[in-house]
């Protein structure tokens, strides 16, 4: 009763409602997670701490825990083919590794081919260009990035294919949780570039998936 | 010399490099549009006064000026038959109109069919829903919103599409030149938006026409 | 001695002085609590953690406690019997729970009565509209929301009752501590909405109690 | 076509949507006033320059205009004879009149009796005392003030009636265009005040309107 | 070698160097605070845990320590007898009292007389008329004030005195940790008001003390 | 009508109401000094243009207009002679005279006498110590900077009396409007300093003519 | 009077004291750049208007004026034969010529070999690399960039020499006037740059100098 | 896999790439460092945890660990006998000295002779001048300082040398996690001074080591 589930929403968006963990008790996320898993294929929860997967597990016993990214995910789809496109997920330095992956395993989860590509940072321009190929063959990129989030500006200029910029809140000081890189990406003047919210993995590989899935 | 043009965006990325007249002096905006309009096919220019295309004009004589939106445009692509996928141009309000304008002449400048749905703000939702239809059939949309921007949730939550959000600074008072609208569109808590900068038509038209294009 | 207890407050206002227990001691929480207790039917401290309950209930042994939304209640009065109007108490998502019960027993201690809808967040608007009917009919409304806020803006086009908008501190990266849903309702196209502090359920519930109480 | 009118709005609120003219063409609001004249008797529309209203009194005579609070008015109902119920409309300063004037225009066009008690900010506190009657007897309150916004708090704390605070852009250099008095509403440690935008009298005179109409 | 005590400071202003504790090792404190005391009759330090205490006492035995302010002191003066001119310490909250204290005892330490009058918020105005006669006679008045800081403005509108507003972090939300106080009191229409750091009781005694020593 | 003078000021206060323009019309400005002039020896208004000097002068004849601080003032009383006490105001660059001359102008009208020392900014510490001696002897000290503010800490470590911290809004870029002052000098390591707000030179007048006045 | 100039900078620091235009009145501005040109052989005045510089003229009939970086120059200095070593001022785009002018021209008043490569921001990152040879030989390097700011750290990472890095004011929305591009700058992921306030190119200019200077 | 080195830093910038710990793991860290340390004399890593530092000695034995600025720290270089320049570092006070430490052994182990010169803020501007001659001798300076921030701007007047300025977050309220002190030092009037990320000792080390070795 505390939770109005969104039960249509694999039908008019392709993908059920997605669990957001933050704020809400172990009991509440167990309940959720198993009403959705009794309706649907997959169901994803973000932002989950370890002790409610432990309260999960014992419901959903085929649910998995990624620590990393604190994802909880139940897939029971059978392995689709994808074909060769696939969704780049870069990331300019090993810290931006977790929300990375975020987005990487909510774009597999949706269907995707996922390719990574991690600690490419503008302050060595070669390990990007090392990349170029990987780079110009994606068919949707993620660039993930704290501090500057320079490299979402880089690579937006190198590809005719649309980018999701993702702020990090890796840094300190006058980064302020992710400020800066956040207005840096808003910023970018590089076309074919859009932003979402700091630390937003999964709103990124849902978007990618989407796009990707675009015939 | 003031000016490096990137003469080879439009093979890497299919549409040259577009003119931000803002800062820039007239004889710089004209010099540079005449520059452009020498090789390409296609010019833009963003954020550019009357005054500006005055100077244009002279050099360039087939170039359009777009009063509310602010654009100089050169356009000497035959009609391209464009199927029947079209981006939706959304505002929330009257005063959205010329960033959306912004947004929606980028994309037929780059070969996209567009409609326009003006002034379906979330206040009166009816007049949202009554666009049902047209909203389902979108391939892309584009959401213009300024105030609290929350039309970008709403119609987020609609489509399977992919969204582009645009703050707009169209407000007073604890809006902050768009930033009220712009930190609501990037914490929407519907997934498959991304967001672009204040006031960035520009941006949202571009990021559209290429995921518009991708098939 | 520490604390002037504004005895005359329920006499001028109809609702004894409310303890605000953060940064005050547990002991101070107690003597406080107590001393309102000695002299009124209705005691609430709000912000209590479960350890100034604890020293709370050894002086006052009717008081209540309220887990979720941190609320010390004593209530002495006899049942009321109200009339059938009722404020109404929304939420967008589970995780503003906390906050619309701090509303809502609020206004239950005050003497309305009370209808709950939470998890009707716009990003599946039939959700809300299913609940058409529970919103035409309240006297009053209490809209709570995290992230970007928006349900405020859809639920006030929808009435022609007062809104009381609080924003909540769910959400993360530009949320700001739920500086995004402030702005946001602040900036709200729809009059008819008027804004309390970030989480303030307390706020919102008698400022509803008061209006609810006009006749 | 620029304009989708929400006609609904007078039957499902009480009253016709009203038009705010900042970021409008001259033309652009001629023409939705004169649209929304021809179905409704009251018409409202807030930050209209002269030069708008010029263009508006040719296509609708009738219309009056507030110099002061930038007003457009058309008011074809019969005189309402009020009871005696009043929204009291309090500002802290003079310079303060403008934003208050905007409320209580609102309000006398929605049909309320409105008394204007001005000037008597906080740092001369016999001032405010003085209309101690005026202020007891209100049915509803708007609470104007700039600078540090103190007179919602106390006003807020003398009566048992709903206060409406509007924090105006009156002041300078740490007031950051109303955002001081705009904190120190929400932040208000009276209970019974909910705030509006910075410098919004027409929301405050309009949520006002509601809660006094109500019986 | 790590500080360079400013030992000539009580020649040149008065009063030794105080011990800013924040940041500082226990042992940096416990070390500082013994060179201080080898010298000077009076040793502050502020912001000191417990833990530094018990290191400072075991080195300077008759060092003394305020819990709620967290203040270190050692107080080797002969009492004074201070006239009739006293500095009043007000506070508008219970919770303000830590701060409020910490200004006092500077005040005290400094030779002056401190009268204590706390939790006169505005929101019950009459607690504060009440206290009519004993803030007319202060000689120097330090308002302690969180949330909306309202109370240093109406203060500061009944005395012909200097008043030293300090603002604090008590509140929540929009407060900003102490935000909204300090606009507010910077912003103050009543003259005749200086402010200082968000929570530092500190500086307002210090200031506090050397004004009410001008003859 | 539309101001209710605060007339019972000069007697509580020591000095009648002091008249803000901004935000003012001309008409009200003249009317509210002409009734304050009818009452009082001197009036003085602050933040005023030449026109409304203008309006003002032809009611009230033998008022006088200070252009750089914008001040209107009419001085009736006879040369009060003051002892040889002097407040000292000192600026860091020469743009900041304006404020300085609005702080001087206020607080020699209050009856002290005022020593100017304008342009002696840290980066040359030599400027400000040859003033050594004039800084030693002054009895209120008010300290006018923009840019980084940093004047008012160096003041405040040479002196034993009370430095009054006057923010300016000169300087550009990172400074916001006079933010990077006003945060410096809040957070002054010197005691002694009190703040106000951002160019508030008349505030600072006041305060430092009530501490001067002290025996 | 009006202004203490430093005359003894040029001993001290090897250039004069630097006239900061804004907020003096065009006579001030006239009377010190002529007294400083009685003194010294260089003179700079930055932010000056086209009108001081009419006043300038007639007083210092050598004076230079230049209007893009809005500079006042007089420069007496023999043409210095500077050795092979040059300050490498680079933009981002077009609309930050002015600000990098002002840096350039500084540092050639101060004795240094400048070379300017302009437009090449990392958007079009081949343009950059275009420029490897020009940029791996300076000596001092001066990146002035706004939107997104990332420029400086694609440059920092490719030299090992000193970057000083300019935020400029270039852009809109998101950019808050350079807050974008200079909090880029201060989390720059690439060591060996440092960073100067907003659109402050002189003193890029003066740093870049120093540095080039030392041997 | 994880992490992409640029183990061509070493070449490229005379230094290999430092290891920002915070947001890694304790096994990326230790691999990373084992990995660096494998290539490279030197290797550094910032932001450390004691018990990274106790997985990294297991791997890399000869790995130091300085607690108070939290380094690691390889250093397989033979003495270099460092000519007579130094590198100056000076902090305002002694909670100042972790990052000032960051910086003095960064700058160490890139070959700089270092001297330290801490707790000489301006509150007591004696003790700064009583170290002119170790300031005037310096060849770069580094000043550390976190509240106002001001002695960057007295230093930088005090030199012909580069300064490089590092904000702390030293300090509370109004101080905003070092905002205060980061922006007044980009606002210092004093030219000759350049700004890296508050708590950035790192960064300023590493530049500072870039100047001092120019010849
Ligand atoms: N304390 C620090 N502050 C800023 N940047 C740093 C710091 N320590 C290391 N770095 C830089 O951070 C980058 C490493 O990031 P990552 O790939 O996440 O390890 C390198 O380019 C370093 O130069
Ligand atoms: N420059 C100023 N800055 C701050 N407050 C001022 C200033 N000038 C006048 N005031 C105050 O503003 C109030 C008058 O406001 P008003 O009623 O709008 O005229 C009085 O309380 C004055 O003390
Ligand atoms: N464009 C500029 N940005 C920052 N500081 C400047 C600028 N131009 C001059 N200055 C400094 O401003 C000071 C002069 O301030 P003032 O006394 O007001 O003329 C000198 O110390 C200059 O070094
Ligand atoms: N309205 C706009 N908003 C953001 N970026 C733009 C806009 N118009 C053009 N641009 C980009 O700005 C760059 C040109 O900058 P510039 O070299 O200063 O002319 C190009 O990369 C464009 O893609
Ligand atoms: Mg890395
Ligand atoms: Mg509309
Ligand atoms: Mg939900
Ligand atoms: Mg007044
Ligand atoms: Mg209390
Ligand atoms: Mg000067
Ligand atoms: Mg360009
Ligand atoms: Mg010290």
């Amino acid at each position: 009763s505390f939770a109005k589930l969104d039960h249509h929403r694999a039908i008019r968006q392709g993908f059920p409602e997605v669990v957001f963990c933050q704020g809400k008790t172990v009991e509440q996320v167990a309940t959720i997670v198993e009403r959705l898993a009794e309706r649907n294929k997959s169901v994803l929860a973000t932002r989950a701490s370890k002790e409610m997967y432990e309260a999960v597990r014992r419901l959903v016993p085929d649910s998995i825990y990624y620590e990393l990214p604190r994802l909880i995910v139940v897939n029971r789809e059978e392995a689709r083919q994808d074909d060769d496109r696939y969704i780049l997920v870069m990331t300019a330095g090993t810290s931006d590794i977790p929300v990375a992956e975020e987005a990487a395993i909510t774009a597999e989860l949706m269907g995707n081919r996922v390719t990574r590509v991690f600690d490419v940072g503008v302050a060595g321009i070669h390990r990007l260009l090392a990349q170029h190929e990987i780079i110009q063959q994606a068919n949707v990129l993620i660039v993930v990035a704290g501090m500057e989030g320079a490299l979402a500006s880089v690579v937006g200029g190198m590809v005719d294919k649309p980018v999701i910029a993702v702020p990090t809140s890796v840094g300190y000081g006058a980064n302020f949780g992710g400020l800066a890189a956040l207005l840096a990406m808003l910023n970018s003047c590089a076309a074919g570039i859009a932003v979402v919210n700091i630390d937003n993995g999964f709103g990124a590989g849902r978007m990618a998936s989407i796009i990707n899935h675009m015939r």
